[in-house]
């Protein structure tokens, strides 16, 4: 007898029945409002294609490195989940892969990818039996089953979820085709892109090379001038703008910035794009790159956002074998206070510049991230991020955020997802734990009820949508 | 209809009804305390002239940059709300920045400015009514009339708050008149200074040399010879004491100290006073200074405070068009371990001494600051502060210290303000937040019923009148 | 009338009534499960001698530095403690030390020291009243007099205490005689053995000479050559095997790691060996040392434990007359993101070696431990430890860990401790606050009711079976 599968109504609230009845009050309220996600990664081709996904394990298991990092630690073999490698997918069967998942369900208790998938399962594909060894089979052939019919389309998916606004990331040297695609079809969905310019930023990345020829080509700017790298820049953010971005995303490795004068900063170009820099070259290049891009958001009014501190591909083995973005992704440390001075002392009391700060340092919310976004006018606070996109995590933000910044110096919630289908379940869980948070603050007399009811909707859709300038851009 | 102002006689205590029945029992036998305030900013001509304060913008807002930095984060123009300049006052109406102010009380939602405000509000001005948009002016007039009044006198509030004793903090070249003239008034509240002898010891500071040409002038030494100068940090440290005082107070950007040699250390006043100084000799001079200063307390008993980990004036662009202090310092990471070895190599084992540390970096509280308060005999936990003396700040304190050092190497409250109104409000949040900590230690049965009411009472009165050595010391 | 001494069923629960019952249903399944210790540090000769224990002062207060160190913190002298000097054991009567400690033990209110000997003192002993003052020379008497009973040898508490496993540390120049003589006794209590390397790595340890004397001696190989030090490790981790250890313990001041070449190895082994090391020369020694351990866990098969982050003998004066282990170990940061790098680039994809990572920064806990452990296959995360072995720490552990690692990848408790008499009680507490983080995740419908009992079991007793692979090993 498999476990049956419920999503219970209270999932997520406080377990004091006061502070339960006020959450459960403002959730109801806002529940039903929209989906805007303003920062992710799902792939506009599946909204400009509209093409059928074929099957549970390509679809939601192999390209879901939350989920199989998981599955390694406990010693899996990345080959038996059908993760690809650099040489080429293993000829594993999807059927098995899958059910190799369900054997080790168990380990994703407590987790986060539990209850989104849970609440995929559940409220996309109709399961009412959990996953587990017994249930594999099924699981795999309704999900192959469904995702064939018209109701699983992307853009069928994308309506029934109620998505308002969907931003996806691309990178300075893409050509936006897909974008292109989704506007010239008529569909109405407002899917967005970022512009995101690290690959041609990061001359530590290992494919900066092809990655400028193609921004050469894209722009026809002479991209090895200093000068002609600056304008190809402003290009592509025009570009970028006419497909609905509203924003740009910076992923370095620190927070660093810099103010070179202009003699230096083209100095510097030289020498990285010769291609001999040192690594101390490179991070003041990066550094210097994230104050020129807030100089052109001072002009254009793109809104920056700066996803920090990630030291990437740690695991060397996994990186030979099957390259980044494999689970192998460790945040370290972060400084804000040194790192951004150099760019503050630039635009730092600028009230048209704004930037989006993230963080993977949990220990700078109260001591450095909260002080700079309560007094910069330029500085928001990004929601709480990856590791942190987490019931816990986004309770140890508000607490650890709200009494130096408020809530109106925070942007409401980003699901940065690639796994399309769970946006629904990550936007909810962000939605019950800011409504369990401000039931607190409700039974400890702390703000009123009507209070908390206001601030429930702003940070469900208000505050993303001012942050993001959603509603001072419309696409095309 | 303006909404209604009501402080709830539970606010602040836990949800759940078990824990909130102790924490109201537990604050019930501490709340008409009376108040000790070991450290402050409140200015001391106040209450030696006594005079009647004018309006609410200039007692409540413009001093008080908590307030205006949220104000500021959302891009409101210190002009508007009547915030002097470097150049001067901006000639805003008073009622105007008041009315905006109100405008955007919403803003502080969930902050301890509005928990702090609320109850100024209520309890000290009597509204019933909250702070808007439409109640701006009925609030602007009758704070303005009542602060006419005699009974909204410094010394009148002073009395009607039940304050017991009251620290300021001067300069080491202040010369106390004000202080002076409160004990030649005949009244009889308790207000003593702290010496805080930064000015005559961080040469970094813009004003090093004018409030040395004082110090000399005060002390009548040749503070410009390395025995001079510790002369007249001496002479000046027992005209602090017999202006009450019982504390030294050093808010250095870090714990850094030192233990030179006699040699070494002359040398180094030689060079910094002589102005041939780089960041890193002004940084070993305060770090040497907290030593020396710790070596004075060994004789005269004055228990230090250190203050350490803010980056002052971050906003290059706000220094320079208003100055210092204008919500613009940023806490960074600060070590202790390291950084306090060499004051401790020397002075570790004394029973004698005592030192009250402080953070802005939570990180250190359980890793660092507990471990070594429970150890080290001279050395005890300052309160959360700053951005920290918050609901949320004080839990955390105590969450994370009291399992290490206990409750008894920690001091009680400081409510370090300059904002004298909110003193009561202030003292009332720390005791409610530690009666609800207390609270949930006895419903989780881990300590007795009148175990926390014998700790309500110690963390209320009984371990800063010991930690100050107030009950020691008598002014004048 | 002295108060009463009471252990309510209920302590640690947390006080909502929901989840309270959910708590207490999972702790009745788990309550009764034997304890299996695989990390502490009692004496091997108590079981092998199985000789009475004579007194309150010296089985209870004296070796444990956890509880004077709190008294000396208060300005108490160790000496009024009978602590044992480098010249010596102060000539303090222990009764009258045992007063002194009854007198101040309100002290430890709030702390887990309170808490295990409460347990100690009702459950082992049979005290119905509590430690004071009044109660002081009761509390000694009556030790003393069951002390002298057959019951309280120490083979019969650990039957008594049905201690399934009881991991102890060696040195890798300790004999093992003690646990040879338990093994030849013919006693069934499962007493094993832990290699600990420090004392022949640590170039810095004051008695680093004698250690490798006696290592020599031991293994007669040449450990003074590279080869020969590393044979004599492989000889005595084999005879630490055949003493029933299943793992291997380091208690380095960081958690740095190195991937020297065997030349460049050979090389610093030489320099450090002679004796004209730098600081930096032993760091890397102790970093490389570690990698080669890790190369001999996966030839033999034992399991690493890491313990990094401790500031030791802090207080230079307290050391100059009392040596090491006195309470002045102060933790300070620690990075494992870098620190880690290189062993990693060298065994970071094996699924044969386990290393078990423990911090005293708890800012590591979701930043970088769980990350590393959520995504290597050779990576587990040991218990919160020393400071943190206590019930906000375990909370902290839980809700900072799971998220991202789960909970398959930690390794149930550790009571790391030689106060063998609060072993129960340790274990005791880490059940209850595990089984109280369980029931929040059941009353917020995060598990199932049935998840969360099967966790209970695996978080006593399961993980810690497989982490250490107890099941693996028997004994001789």
């Amino acid at each position: 007898m498999a476990r049956p599968l419920e999503l219970h109504p209270d999932r997520l609230f406080p377990a004091d029945p006061t502070t339960r009845d006020i959450a459960r009050a403002l959730y109801a309220e806002i529940a039903d409002q929209p989906i805007v996600s303003p920062h992710g990664h799902t792939d506009p081709v599946w909204f400009a294609d509209n093409a059928a996904w074929t099957d549970a394990t390509s679809l939601l298991l192999a390209p879901d490195h939350y989920l199989y990092r998981m599955l390694y630690s406990q010693g899996i073999a990345l080959d038996d989940l059908a993760i690809p490698r650099l040489s080429g997918v293993p000829a594993t069967d999807p059927r098995a892969a899958w059910a190799l998942f369900a054997q080790n369900y168990t380990l994703f208790r407590g987790t986060p990818s539990r209850m989104w998938l849970d609440h995929v399962f559940a409220d996309v594909f109709g399961f009412d039996v959990a996953l587990e060894a017994s249930t594999a089979d099924l699981y795999f052939d309704t999900i192959t089953q469904k995702l064939a019919t018209p109701e699983f389309r992307p853009r069928a998916l994308f309506e029934r979820f109620r998505i308002d606004f969907l931003a996806t990331t691309e990178g300075a040297h893409d050509d936006l085709a897909a974008h292109a695609r989704i506007r010239e079809s008529g569909w109405q969905g407002r899917v967005v892109t970022t512009y995101r310019p690290d690959g041609v930023i990061d001359v530590e990345h290992e494919a900066f090379g092809p990655a400028m020829a193609r921004f050469a080509e894209l722009t026809g700017e002479d991209v090895y001038s200093w000068t002609g790298y600056l304008a190809a820049h402003r290009k592509r953010r025009a570009a970028f703008r006419a497909a609905g971005a509203t924003a740009t995303d910076h992923g370095h490795p620190t927070a660093a910035t810099a103010n070179l004068s202009a003699v230096e900063a083209e100095a510097l170009f030289a020498k990285v794009t010769r291609g001999d820099w040192t690594p101390a070259d490179a991070e003041l290049f990066r550094a210097q790159m994230l104050t020129e891009m807030a100089a052109m958001s001072v002009e254009d009014g793109m809104v920056m956002q700066i996803h920090p501190g990630s030291s990437r591909n740690h695991n060397a083995g996994l990186f030979a074998t099957h390259g980044r973005d494999k689970g192998a992704d460790i945040p370290t440390r972060t400084d804000y206070v040194h790192a951004l001075q150099p760019l503050l002392d630039r635009f730092g009391t600028s009230t048209t510049l704004s930037i989006i700060l993230f963080t993977l340092d949990e220990s700078t919310y109260a001591r450095e991230l909260a002080p700079l976004a309560g007094h910069y006018p330029c500085l928001k606070l990004g929601p709480s991020w990856w590791f942190h996109d987490s019931p816990e995590g986004m309770r140890r933000f508000r607490e650890q955020t709200t009494e130096t910044a408020g809530f109106y110096n925070t942007v409401g919630f980003n699901d940065d997802t690639r796994a399309f289908l769970s946006i629904p379940a990550r936007h909810d869980v962000a939605r019950r734990v800011d409504c369990g948070f401000l039931a607190r603050l409700v039974a400890e007399h702390r703000i009123a009820d009507w209070e908390a009811a206001e601030l429930a909707y702003d940070l469900t859709t208000g505050l993303v949508r001012r942050a993001y300038r959603i509603d001072e851009k419309t696409v095309g």
